[in-house]
This record gives C-alpha cells, sequence and structure tokens, in this order.
C-alpha cells in the first residue's frame, strides 16, 4: 500500500542519508586509475545494500571495464509491469580541492545541502531508488510493480562497456519500461520530466582539390578554392528561414502535436534568459517554432568547426589544398543516425567536382528517444511528481544526447522515464551538493510513481 | 648610333662580365645584419662603376635602412623621354650552402650558365642596363634618350624603405617612363614581355556573435552560427559563373580590348601545364574569359584562410562564438585598392545581424599597373627584344604583384616596361645563376631600346 509505503519512508528518513554517507565516503572515481579498487569497493557496497533490503539476483557483473551491479525483484507477476531502473555509481575527479569548502568524500549537510562528490550526480539519485524499493518491501511485503536495477561504474567516461552489456543482457532486462534519475528539475517550486532526448549525428569532411597549396597571384580565378566550396556547402545547408536543406532530412520527423506544443509553451524559460545566456538580442532559425522547440524538439545542423588555409598573423597568399568542416545534426524521433548521415553524405558530394575528392569522418551516431507525452507511463510520472512536490510538472524536452535512454528504448523496447531530482547543484565542480529534502521527495515520488503505473491510487 | 653601339658592347664582352664577376662577389645579402658592411661595398662599387661609364650626378644615398644608389644623364634634352631604369644589388641568404655545387660568392661558368648568388636576381640584369648605358656613352658620346638610374639594396626584404624614397625625390626621379629587369622570359627561343601587374587588397574579417562558445546541443537552432555565417558569406562573393558580387566591384576595370585578347591567346602556356601545374583537371571560374585572362588580366576575390570553432580530432559539440577569413582580392587597371576594400567592408556588414560585431583588418594595398600594348614603349620595347632575339615577344599579363611598379607609375605618372631576361635560374635557391648569352642579348635589347624609344631606327 502507498501510504504505509510513504509511512515507512519516512521514519527511516534518517537511517536513509546515513547509508548515503557511507557510499558517498567511497571515492569512486572512474577516470582514475588509483581508485579502482575504490570502484569496487562502491560495487560491492551497493550490492550488499540491494541484497539488504530484498533485491534478488543481485550480482556485481563483470564487463571489459567496471562491474554493473544488478538486482532485480519480480514478485509482481508477469502481467504487471516491470520497470527498469538505471543509474551509475561512478563520479567526476574532484580538482581543484582548495576550492571545496568541505572534504569531497566527507559528507557535511549545509543550509539543507547534503555536499559531497556524488551527492547528486548521482550516486543520491541513484540510491534514493533502493531507498523507494527498500519503503515498500519493507511495508507490504511485495511490490504493486516488478524491478530490476543495473547501476554502472562508467558514466563518467563516456558508458563505453554499457551498450555492448546491454545488447549481450537483453532478456535479463527485459522491461515495459525504463526510469532514471540522473538530471535536474527547474525549482524545488517547479518540477518538471523531460520526456524527450534528441539523438545525433556528428560528421566530419574534407575536401581536397590541387595537389598542393597554390599562389593565389598565379592561380587565382582559375581554380574552385576548396575553402570557398566549403562555405559555398555550408551556406546552403540553410535556407534563410533557418529550414534545414539536407534532402530528406525532415521526412522521419515526427510532427509536434498541438498538445505538445501547449506543454512547451508552458516552460518557464523566457527569451530574456536566452539572451542573458547568449549575449544575444534576436534568436535565429525556424520562424514557425519558438526558441524553447528549435533547441529541444526540432532537428539541427550546426557548423561546430571550420578550417582551411592561412590562419596567422598577417597575410599569405594561398589557395589552400584542403579545407574542412566538422557538422553536428541533432535528431528528433523518428529520425534514423545512420540514414540522416547517408543523407549529409549525398548532399556534400553533389557539391564536388570530379577532379576534387571528399573525405568523411562519422564522429558520433545518436539516435532519438521519445516517451510520448500522454503515455502512461509519463502520465504516471507527472502525476507522482505533482502528489509529492505539489504542482504539476512542467513537460520538456532535453535538447541533449543521453545515448543509454536511446539504447534502452531501441534495444529493449521500453520507453524511458527521466525524472530527475537535482537543481544546479555543482556537479562536475567543486562543492557539489544534493538538497536533501530533493533526496527525501525523490523516495517519495518514486514510491508514488510505482503505485501509479500499476493503476494503484 | 645603334649600330656602333651595338659594335662597343660586342668588343667590350668578357670585360662587361668581368665587371660583373667583381658585383657578384660582394655578399650583400640585405636580410642578415652580419652583411651591412657588405651592402653598402656593393652600393659603393656600383656607384664608382657608374662614374667610370660617364654617369653624373651619381649618389650613394642613404635611406632609413640600406642606401640607394642613383645616376642620370640628362644630355638628350628636354624632348626626348627620359626613362628611368630601376634594379636592385641586394641578394637572397644561400643556406643551404651544401647544396651549392660551387662557392655562392665565387662565381664561374658552367655550361654557359654564369653560376652565383644575385647572377640573376638582380646583379646580374640589373648590371646589363649600366653596361647598355656605357656602350651607347662609350661609342657616340652622347645618348638617344635621357636615363635616370635608381638601384636598392632592400628589395629581398620587401623595400621597406624604396616607396618613401620615391615620394620624397618625386622631382629628381621626373621621367617619362620606367624600365626594370628583374624578372624572367618565357625561354631563349621565346621572349616575353609583361605589360601589366595586378594589384591587391588583403583582407581579414572576424564575425563575433554569443558572448561564448555554445554548446549546440541547448543552443543549436536558435542562434545564427557565427561559422556558419562567415561561410554565407564567403558563398555569396561568387555567383555560380565565378564572376565576383561584391557590388561596384568590376566598375573601373579597363575591358580588355580585341587587340589585347588576341595578343594573350598567343601565350604558350597550355591547359595542360595548368592541370600539371594543380593537379586538377577542369578550370574554374569566368566562362567569358581564358584561364590566362582569369588568372593576369581579370580582379579576383579568393580565400587564403578560413577558421571557426573546433577544429582539432574528434568532436565537440560548440556554436563558436566567432569566425573569420582572411581574402585577397586582386586588382586590374582602373581599380582603386582602397575603393574596393570599402566596397568590401559594405558587402560584409550586409550580412551582420545588429546584435554580431564584425572587425576588418586591411593586410596589403596595392595598386594595379598597366603600360598599354599599344603604347610607344611597350611597341619600342618589344621591337628591341624581335631585333636581337630573332622573334616577337609574347605579350603577357603578370598575375601577380610589384609594389614598386605600381609607386613609379601612380606616383611619377610612368609607365613602366617589364623587360625580363632571366629564365628560371634557382633565383631564390642554391644553384642561381643567369645565362651567359641571356646577360650579352640583354645589352643588346636594351640598347636597341633606347634607340628605338627616341624614333631612331
Amino acid at each position: 500500500m502507498l501510504s504505509k509505503s510513504l509511512e515507512h519512508a519516512k521514519a527511516n528518513r534518517q537511517r536513509y542519508l546515513d547509508e548515503l554517507y557511507e557510499l558517498l565516503r567511497i571515492p569512486s572515481i572512474s577516470t582514475l586509475t588509483e581508485n579502482k579498487p575504490d570502484i569496487q569497493k562502491a560495487a560491492e557496497w551497493i550490492a550488499a545494500n540491494m541484497r539488504g533490503i530484498g533485491l534478488q539476483n543481485v550480482n556485481v557483473m563483470p564487463t571489459n571495464g567496471n562491474p554493473v551491479v544488478y538486482g532485480d525483484w519480480l514478485g509482481a507477476g508477469p502481467h504487471a509491469p516491470t520497470v527498469l531502473v538505471y543509474g551509475h555509481y561512478d563520479v567526476q575527479p574532484v580538482d581543484p580541492l582548495d576550492l571545496w569548502k568541505s572534504k569531497p568524500f566527507e559528507p557535511v549537510i549545509r543550509e539543507g545541502k547534503l555536499c559531497a562528490r556524488g551527492a547528486s550526480d548521482d550516486k543520491g539519485q541513484m540510491f534514493l531508488h533502493i531507498k523507494a524499493i527498500e519503503s515498500i518491501l519493507a511495508a507490504n511485503h511485495e511490490m504493486p510493480v516488478n524491478v530490476k536495477v543495473i547501476f554502472e561504474g562508467e558514466e563518467e567516461i563516456g558508458s563505453p562497456n554499457l551498450e555492448p552489456f546491454v545488447l549481450s543482457h537483453k532478456d535479463m532486462l527485459a522491461a515495459s519500461s525504463g526510469l532514471i534519475s540522473d538530471g535536474r528539475m527547474i525549482s524545488t517550486d517547479q518540477p518538471s520530466l523531460d520526456y524527450a532526448l534528441r539523438g545525433m549525428a556528428y560528421m566530419e569532411f574534407r575536401v581536397k582539390g590541387p595537389t598542393h597549396d597554390l599562389h593565389s597571384g598565379s592561380y587565382g580565378g582559375s581554380v574552385h578554392n576548396p575553402a570557398q566550396l566549403v562555405a559555398e556547402i555550408i551556406a546552403a545547408m540553410h535556407d534563410t528561414n533557418g529550414t534545414v536543406q539536407i534532402p530528406g532530412f525532415y521526412d522521419r520527423v515526427l510532427a509536434l502535436s498541438d498538445e505538445e506544443r501547449d506543454h512547451l509553451k508552458r516552460s518557464p524559460y523566457t527569451l530574456d534568459q536566452w539572451r542573458t545566456e547568449t549575449g544575444l538580442k534576436n534568436p535565429w532559425g525556424e520562424k514557425d517554432y519558438t526558441v524553447i522547440e528549435r533547441t529541444t524538439a526540432r532537428p539541427t545542423c550546426e557548423v561546430n568547426g571550420l578550417w582551411g588555409g592561412f590562419q596567422g598573423e598577417g597575410s599569405k597568399t594561398i589557395i589552400p589544398a584542403e579545407a574542412g568542416a566538422k557538422i553536428s545534426m541533432r535528431l528528433v524521433t523518428d529520425q534514423n543516425p545512420g540514414e540522416i548521415s547517408e543523407l549529409f553524405k549525398s548532399f556534400v558530394k553533389k557539391f564536388i567536382p570530379d577532379d576534387y575528392q571528399v573525405e568523411f569522418k562519422e564522429h558520433v551516431h545518436g539516435w532519438p528517444a521519445l516517451t510520448p507525452i500522454d503515455s502512461h507511463e509519463i502520465k504516471s510520472a507527472a502525476k507522482a511528481l505533482e502528489a509529492t512536490w505539489g504542482k504539476p510538472p512542467v513537460m520538456a524536452r532535453e535538447g541533449g544526447s543521453i545515448p543509454i535512454v536511446a539504447t534502452i528504448q531501441k534495444e529493449l523496447g521500453a520507453p524511458v522515464v527521466l525524472m530527475g531530482f537535482g537543481l544546479d547543484d555543482n556537479i562536475h565542480s567543486p562543492n557539489e551538493y544534493f538538497t536533501v529534502s530533493h533526496f527525501e521527495r525523490g523516495v517519495d515520488t518514486v514510491i508514488h510513481y510505482y503505485y501509479y503505473l500499476a493503476g494503484q491510487d
């Protein structure tokens, strides 16, 4: 029962925090070799905690890198939802150490904030899921849903072994939806819920023309200058309205529903905020979409880098033999990063003269992810947030990309709920913290979520 | 009389060469401080030689750098042409010394080639002018034209003090035309004559948008990416026909006459040669003009450098705060480099949004120069070359720029004849040489020229 679970959580708040202190004291920095034993120690500590609360099949599973901790509780039966919870127990390095007001691995509470490396990203948010499950199991000896938990130890170094792990354990990880708390909400007074992430196709291309740099006094006017050619290609990528001109680029883009556009309009993000952050006055881009839509719900094509010829002081009169650019395209559902890369290449190739060469490098391929705003998962999460925070959440899309979300959605067929409980929290910086009330309300929100998801309210 | 002058030259060929040997033995390298005394020694040696042949007002004139040697013979009277002869007595350094087959400052003749640093560039070509004047004066005690001679000692370091010298000695240097031998002809069998040089306006611009690099996942699609903006500006500089689109760019361009186009068509430079030199198959550019015309007789606008954002290995997802480019425009008569720079700036500024900034740097301003192909000077020079080399010269334009030519033309109002007697000659490289027969025929050509210029043939 929901109420008994919440009571148990309330009665054990201090112990839950004390346990989190223990976990935060383990310096499980994934990028430093000297902390390798701490990684193992953190994984073992978490596994022990999970076993202690009644999770089953708990296992510290080796990968080619740091281990994944797995556990499940499947007693709700095959007809109940199965939730796959993801989090990570590794943390960022702590330098510069002298900017910390207290030691990064000796947690303390200052002004309602639990200060320590990993407090928010992601040990605090990860651990509240274990404590939500504990609250339900301890109070009821059963859960309204099945749960499977995976916590990885390589998120801060790019999760190199996570996708292979998911692909080779598809049966074990099979679930009806995913649940991740590794992000932020708008404010304590305004919960928010991300229901979509953009994907990415990051391309580099180099155009090669003459065999060597040519004297521009002797050959200028007779050679299609490769730097000019690269400029022509980039200029042709958008029309004056900011619409991407790569043929087929928008073909698979799922149109925004009126309901969704209404939700996005309610975002408290203002044009003044955009102005402060960019230092500019006037937004650019697709006229038919708001700035929020352009930056989170629409696919984009941006030049991230551009080069050719002489860049030093003064003057040099050459036609460069080659020039190039780095271009990243943010993708939305149902765009396919592989297909978009091919469309991009075809687009560029049309500009290349017969006697020139073009070389491509594909740097990043990431799928977009979307859990429909009217899905049962998103509605249940919104209801859980409103029940706990006293206000319905703002529904938001995230402009960036988190590869594991797309992997879970694509490989396991499970839509993912992104339930971030952080604020700014100085993550990746000195004096990282997690607001204590957010930890506590996070536990309560997850408890609500499981009952709502099971249709028990 | 022409014939007596030529006889004198023929009778003294060996002595003329012996004297050139003496000049070549002085290591007057202008870029090395330790050779400063040699610069002075070379200037004094030349002045002495000029006095010896009967030139008047010979003077080693100080500048803020190396001295200019001046001398004149003005006995032809105010109604005769006055020719200003320019040359330079300083030379390039000699490293790498071990690649020289003989010592750079100990001249020797190998297979008809006089080998030494400065043999062709420019001591040999400069000195043949003194010997042409000597031949006429010695044989006739007078010249058909007035001559003024200036030899500078800083050409190889960019002639920093020459324009100021010309500007402050306008009366002394007043002439009806200029004459320079500091270049090459097509081959021993095919003389050529450059009658035009292009000018230059070399511009750099930087576009600044957001106050700092922005995350392209968070702001992409809402900001006019400065790298894209620079690409848009560059792409707009030409139409698909290669015509420059800067308004007013062609307004002052002197149209090519049919006669001139006929001359340029006779150039032995072939498309196959262009293909070998560039490694490309198909020339680009203004369809209505030949490759020779595009590279020598038409103004151009070339990207020499281009940059913005991340250029390193891998990927970085930023919208760069700024981007820029270096653009050089080659100019032809009567384009004005200052005016063209302003037209360029106006063109660029039209693309800059209100809330962006653009910064310009002007690196080079050089005027174009042209001595009309049907001018008396060019016709006289062509006739002199034909008389000496047995074949009429190919009339050519030079795509590059030599600032002193424009200075003489513009400041003194004197059209300049570029009578280069060099071949490839390894100038600026080890084993520089000057073909002995070219030195001798050079003397004869200049003798012919003076008589033809004076209308005496």
